[in-house]
């Protein structure tokens, strides 16, 4: 995974509790040519939040001209009052490293930057079932029944959507859905329309 | 790998001396569930053949009859006098057991089985340059200087139809190239569009 090639760009969507955080963290801790998408958004850094670490902190009328320019991957306005996007530069940079990067993202934000960034590898990570979801939320032992009921029906809706990604990975185990990711990248990077550079440097130039 | 799912059927490609037969008997001597796909043939068994493991032998009007009843996924003459044949009944026997069936097969031979079969992964395992595998068809020390010119210009003119196949694996290193390998079967088992039951069973059968 280490080839002097364009990194990837991996967007990652799946229900609250199923544990995205957890499988990106450690294939992150693993590799280290993957980096999370860093989001720039309006709102104020919270104690010990570094920028251009946790967030891009930027102010509205700073993140209206990226609108104008179109900076963003994908952006949103969070209750009307803040904004959080995903800039396009930041990703780009990486990639062009051959760095991956990996953005966490709900479904709605993923179909932009599907649209936005056609190349992007899209990848759901999903429960061994509801009924587990559920109970990884109770588990928590956070949650509020009714924040447990409103989760687990919003995860239903998601599941829905599961036909638009491009990849569906199972989080039963954490580091069988870690050897999963894994697989993805380095699968998706053996895709000959991605390697259009080296199919050109072995045939001269010339395909059929 | 080894999960009750339909298995693949990954059709591989490859110059001569590129090594297919070695990172495909490196997979299949890794992975009891990956099976070579065996062919009919017309002509005489060799001493040592075994019908079945080697080839299914079969007599020309057999064949015939297996053509009127649409039983290849694709079949060819040799010399006008021998047939071959890939027969569907092997491959689906085995993918519906959950075992991936190999199918080493030249290029014209692979775009037949891509159109009666759409949803075989296509391989194409190429050298890392044109020139060294002109140094492993002279390193072999059994071929003319001729044969080496016909293979590595043969070479050339499969290689421009790359863009054909969905992934390419280069052939530098033995273990990479299974490793590669291993990583493409692991990613397409996870593809949403082969997991339309897991989805259903997941959401209760509603998706959008």
């Amino acid at each position: 995974m280490a080839r002097k090639k364009k990194g990837l760009l991996l967007v990652v969507s799946g229900p609250a509790g199923v544990g995205k955080g957890t499988v990106d963290g450690a294939l992150i801790a693993k590799h280290p040519e993957i980096k999370m998408s860093v989001s720039v958004t309006t709102r104020a850094p919270r104690p010990g939040e570094i920028e251009g670490v946790h967030y891009f902190f930027r102010t509205k009328e700073e993140f209206d001209r990226m609108i104008e320019q179109n900076a963003f991957l994908e952006y949103m306005h969070v209750f009307g009052m803040n904004y959080y996007g995903t800039p396009k530069a930041f990703v780009e940079a990486e990639r062009e490293k051959g760095n991956h990067v990996i953005l966490e993202i709900d479904v709605q934000g993923a179909m932009k930057v599907k649209e936005t960034c056609p190349d992007a590898v899209m990848v759901f990570i999903a429960p061994p079932s509801l009924q587990i979801l559920k109970q990884r939320l109770v588990g928590r032992g956070t949650e509020t029944q009714e924040s447990i009921d409103v989760r687990t029906a919003t995860a239903l809706e998601e599941l829905k959507k599961l036909p638009r990604y491009d990849y569906m990975v199972i989080n039963d185990v954490v580091e069988e859905a870690v050897a999963d990711m894994e697989a993805i990248l380095s699968a998706e990077l053996n895709r000959t329309e991605r390697n259009a550079e080296l199919i050109t440097k072995l045939t001269g130039g010339e395909t059929i």
